[in-house]
């Protein structure tokens, strides 16, 4: 099922929780999902590039399996990835998570990253997500928790070209994509919403890289899986 | 200012958070505060009394100090509490806590409690509270996020007799209240809002206690402070 996730805090153990970034995740019917972790009050340092991180994949990128009715096991291998692009630390395989839904609705997720050249120690962290509703998300001041209806739009496009590999998700109301333009080793991201009346995109609250051209800025006349429109394939409608 | 706050999570440590209430505080604009935590799933044995706990205090019962621009120190000694009326263990000195506010806008809080018969130890808590708007929320399927004006309706009533002592507030649609009834030392609790038209009280998603008939059941036409209503007095408007 479709679902936007707003994550709450981020805990890299031992240190205490926090959450300094506006983040979210979009995963589509079929699984494919973009995380995007803007940072809220960027240092003049960060300017260059104001995220924790951005990634995502389609739905082969993941391993998922049921542990039991509140528990899933996703093992991220991420077909996108800020680290990657960017040349920073960044485990090969599989990272390991854990999902458990509480009473309240929210997801507690726990994982261990291993990031090369720390002997193989892994750092584990905790995160906890609230569901928001993404068929009324107006804007990060404008939106409902709870859950996205199953039937909610639900579209997600890929680019995989010599020059671009780059995925776009539409989960209710909420545009999110990520872009890597080879060339140069350089990542673009995009979050808003859509016009409920012209389609169009709008309300752009990520607007980052130097590819971002190159992004559709409306959700396509024509919706056929397998159909090309400048360079995108929908991959799910 | 008046505010409703939403628990995300528990922790006692060295216990994992988790949250399995539904928890709001309301604060009015004077600092007169209820918090009420219903537990969401209640087993057979906690049907009786299914609640985490139940308390609340005039803004005497707590001392405010700023620690800094994002921090306050708040030290807690409850005026009407849960645990006191039903003879569970509870300290007799003031329950110091910590209140961060993160870039998020969500607030962790800090704290040790000290039940007595613990030969003195501490143990130490975090809560996780969103903030959200009192003036909108409707039930506890249809709230936003976000803060509450500083001009939202702030009313809180109390009521001090020989045989009941209770504290209702009213933060912008939200009402709360806790009324111990002394004969039989039992507490009885509400949670509703307030018709936009009629004023009255509705959509209870607490009610809970044989003294429920004493509390309003809307909010009184003649707001004066000092004046009472069915032996309520009006302590802000």
């Amino acid at each position: 099922m479709p679902s936007l996730l707003q994550r709450k805090l981020m805990q890299i153990k031992p240190q205490e929780a926090y959450e300094n970034t506006r983040t979210l995740t979009t995963t589509t019917n079929k699984g494919h999902y973009l995380s995007l972790r803007p940072l809220i009050n960027p240092t003049e340092e960060q300017e260059e590039f104001p995220f924790e991180a951005l990634f995502g994949g389609l739905s082969d990128s993941v391993i998922v399996s049921k542990i039991d009715d509140k528990t899933v096991k996703q093992d991220f291998l991420f077909g996108i990835h800020s680290n990657r692009i960017l040349g920073l630390p960044m485990q090969s395989f599989p990272l390991p998570t854990v999902w458990k839904t509480w009473e309240s609705g929210d997801i507690q997720e726990t994982g261990t990253v291993t990031p090369p050249g720390l002997n193989n120690e892994g750092i584990d962290f905790v995160e906890l997500w609230q569901p928001l509703n993404a068929d009324v998300y107006q804007s990060k001041d404008d939106y409902r928790v709870g859950l996205t209806a199953d039937n909610a739009r639900s579209i997600a496009l890929k680019i995989d070209t010599k020059e671009f590999y780059g995925i776009v998700t539409i989960v209710g109301n909420v545009v999110q994509g990520l872009l890597h333009k080879k060339e140069n080793n350089t990542i673009s991201a995009l979050r808003c919403v859509v016009d409920a009346e012209t389609l169009r995109f709008k309300k752009y609250e990520i607007k980052y890289g130097e590819a971002l051209l190159q992004f559709p800025s409306e959700i396509p006349e024509s919706l056929v899986v397998g159909s090309f429109i400048h360079g995108w394939e929908i991959i799910e409608v």
